[in-house]
């Protein structure tokens, strides 16, 4: 990353590049597991694509919910919800100036709870597993942006 | 922000900073919403969540959709589809060299806007309140847009 | 973008924020496609909403959903899913000094295989139509996202 070094010289934006770049793929993943389960269970939500599995009213009986994809698509949403914000929050973070243990801290805590949180979610696992572990990735978000709004407002 | 003001040393920028972070922490304030809802409304969406409320069939009764809950999801994704476009078109524009004072009237107007939506929607108040602070929100984005569109066009 | 210019001097990041922003209306333009549908198929989400066109009865029989309201909703929440992650590592990437030709030719790609993938889900044509236009815009955020990973790791 030449240009990057130069333009921003901070081990700190290179490590929330990385782990934004891990825990945004982590994100993407869910489509995959979603068209899976859609596949695997014949589940889906437009008539194209339940054709493709069956004509006529065999086709029809293929537009449906199954507990697998619903699932599957409440875990995306979550992550869509929570990680979208920390990679917002976490961008202005590393451009504020932490130093570099506090910040490896806040994005290893963060990638973690979220690849937990997905695993208790899809098993799934019994709660609070899954409640603890959007706890611990909010709370990060959080403390981030407390050390931003408490370093300066700019109102 | 030390290290940020040497990097972009641009009053707009930290303002841009401020109004994103309030901005989206009222964004992931609506999870806690929806949390809130769900557990005195009794309505899950997953089997693991209901059964910490009862046992056997008591527990399947409290795997249902409440208008509450509801209507907190309807507000979480309209701030996802409304919020998130004004931080990455916000985030052009901050960089593109606007002046102090226009810059902070979209940001202001943006997060102003975003906050009575909310309101609007949770209470609920009647329309067209909550389709005008919408309207407003939209406006500013598609503002700050066509800023950086008519200011250059690298395709 | 005199200032923008100065602070990033870059071809690749000019190309990046045009492609982003353009992207980012289409996005935004679902909202208009949805609010449209509601209002000509009359399918309202809330009582605030149906009550603007019928009182008592006659409102309550607006609640309820339509297929077509439903299918832009769809397309809405897919991109949201996949526009985003490209906004986000392709802002990463294009600060991570790829040369002109090889960025354009991801940013090219990418708002042409999702505006493609909009038509094939509003219109809506056979599959593998929107498939494989999604399965394009999904390569190229993983292509940049390969990119990045390869170059350097900060964990």
């Amino acid at each position: 990353m030449a240009e990057l070094a130069q333009l921003i010289d901070s081990e700190v934006f290179l490590a929330y590049a990385t782990y934004t770049t891990i825990v945004v793929l982590k994100m993407m993943l869910m489509s995959v597991v979603t068209a899976f389960y859609r596949m695997t269970r014949k589940a889906f939500a437009n008539p194209e694509d339940a054709s493709t599995h069956g004509k006529g009213e065999n086709a029809k009986k293929y537009l449906r919910t199954d507990p697998d994809v619903e699932r599957a698509r409440r875990v995306h949403l979550n992550d869509l919800e929570n990680i979208v914000p920390f990679v917002i929050i976490g961008l202005l973070y590393a451009l504020s100036g932490p130093d570099l243990f506090t910040a490896l801290l806040h994005f290893r805590i963060f990638v973690g709870s979220r690849v937990f949180h997905t695993i208790s979610y899809l098993v799934p696992l019994p709660q609070p597993s899954r409640g603890m572990s959007w706890l611990v990735g909010y709370a990060v978000t959080i403390s981030m942006a407390y050390r931003l709004l408490s370093m300066s407002l700019h109102l």
